[in-house]
């Protein structure tokens, strides 16, 4: 949905340990232009963000964003960002997301085409209506990302753990997943591994235990499935990082695709096959994920 | 460089047909902001370009550009560019583009989010002086794209026949060859073919025959490698499309990597390996390659 609240911040502002930042804070009209046609963000895909759910005006896992946008920010030789800027505009945005859910992004710019600094902006808009996907599921389907899962490690060059701005792919994937009549997509690898949605983490359950695709450099590290992994490991849940094959997906007893919006989306068929709905662990997973986090 | 032109136009007008497009164009300052936050281009790089060569005012080969946006907007489901439009942006920008080398830019974005219409716009800019690439040539690293040759086949939402506006990884590549010691990239597919560069075509020779790396869904078919071939055709050489590995890359008797803005760069070293430079050869591409082409 719109951006009802738009920040544009100057990352390149000298200050390390200021304790205020708000003089590199600039308040914009979240609908008027704000970025030149030179910007690399939309000439490239040039940059890294996140997104970060807000509850009540609670942002949530501030610290786990900022710290995965300061790794995408590495592997992308982006300047580290100043965490301390971006947590006071994450705070700002935060108070002006209202009631109910929000999403605040936070994208960070290679800057002008030309120029030597990044351009950063933080905006704050209504979250979409998750309820139906959080309590009925979703449908998916896998589709091949491609890749070999070693890719990542023999080509750091194809960026494969950062977050970046270069998602054309991701969108193709879950338009190509809707012509299928699936809810969303989960990618594999050329060589028959599951990974990832295009964005979301994948959990599985086999008996007692809930599984994640080992977030190696091919896998952005969820901070959403962190999150789920603590709630299901404090209900006394084994919780395990393994490598998983599509034959482990489709045999699983139950399975969920977990993001900072939308939160724990039950999978109810993959590629055409049913799975096990629990309704009762996804309502706990849910409420968890909504109470105020840190 | 900065751009001295831009143009935005709204690709969504209706008008086919139409002689005289004008009224949908808005001649903007490129320094100044244009694009909302919400911008998809800016969020998740999905959109399409072109960069055409401007040569004294005369944009080169703008049918085949044309003709290449309207292929990458179909893989990424945008709608289809009303070519007429694009064509009169183009001959706005370039009646602005000076006298000496410019190169125009085309994108087309999906538009603002949560919007229904693609956002586009036209730039116009001096090009970077590539005298002493044309002449001197390039040193040359052969990077791993992770992708086999069969994947675009198999794997339609990878998009890689379209030149989407997602080139993070495109960017890292040539930091990465940088950080070697190299001026440009040649990408290699998992199983080892050599591809392309990550913003040019490639061209090797072997005796009298000129061959490029078949232009199957992987590879971008590039405008400038079509002039070239030409060229050499009308010189008397043979010219041919082949899958080609990195041994006959590392084997060639010269190489080439071609672009509408830097045009023929000569290949001086691949992965460290001396390559003859054809100095007589290249000028007369490079001659081909500035004189007016429609």
């Amino acid at each position: 949905m719109a951006a009802r609240f738009a920040l544009v911040i100057d990352p390149a502002a000298a200050g390390d340990g200021l304790s205020d930042w708000s003089a590199t804070f600039t308040v914009i009209d979240p609908a008027a232009p704000a970025l030149p046609v030179g910007e690399l963000s939309a000439q490239r895909g040039d940059g890294v963000f996140e997104s970060i759910g807000v509850v009540d005006g609670h942002a949530q896992r501030v610290t786990a964003h900022l710290e995965r946008l300061a790794h995408s920010a590495r592997l992308c030789d982006l300047p580290a960002p100043h965490l301390g800027q971006w947590r006071q505009a994450v705070a700002r945005a935060a108070a002006h997301a209202g009631s109910g859910e929000s999403v605040i992004k936070l994208i960070l710019s290679r800057g002008i085409e030309g120029g030597q600094s990044p351009t950063g902006w933080v905006t704050a808009a209504p979250a979409a209506d998750f309820a139906a996907q959080r309590t009925d599921g979703i449908r998916v389907v896998t589709l091949d990302r491609g890749y070999a899962v070693d890719a990542p490690a023999r080509a750091p060059w194809l960026l494969l753990g950062a977050k970046t701005l270069s998602y054309a792919v991701n969108m193709a994937a879950i338009r190509e997943g809707s012509r299928r009549g699936a809810d969303d997509v989960v990618f594999t690898s050329s060589d028959g591994f599951v990974l990832e949605a295009p964005t979301a983490s994948l959990i599985l359950r086999r008996g007692d235990t809930f599984i994640t695709p080992a977030p190696t450099g091919g896998i952005l590290h969820g901070t959403t499935q962190v999150g789920v992994f603590a709630h299901l490991a404090a209900e006394g849940f084994e919780v395990a990082y393994a490598t998983l094959t599509v034959a482990d997906l489709h045999t699983a007893d139950a399975a969920w695709l977990v993001s900072s919006i939308r939160l724990a989306a039950p999978i109810i068929d993959i590629d055409g096959r049913p799975l096990h709905l629990e309704r009762e662990l996804t309502a706990s997973m849910n409420a968890y994920l909504l109470s105020p986090r840190d």
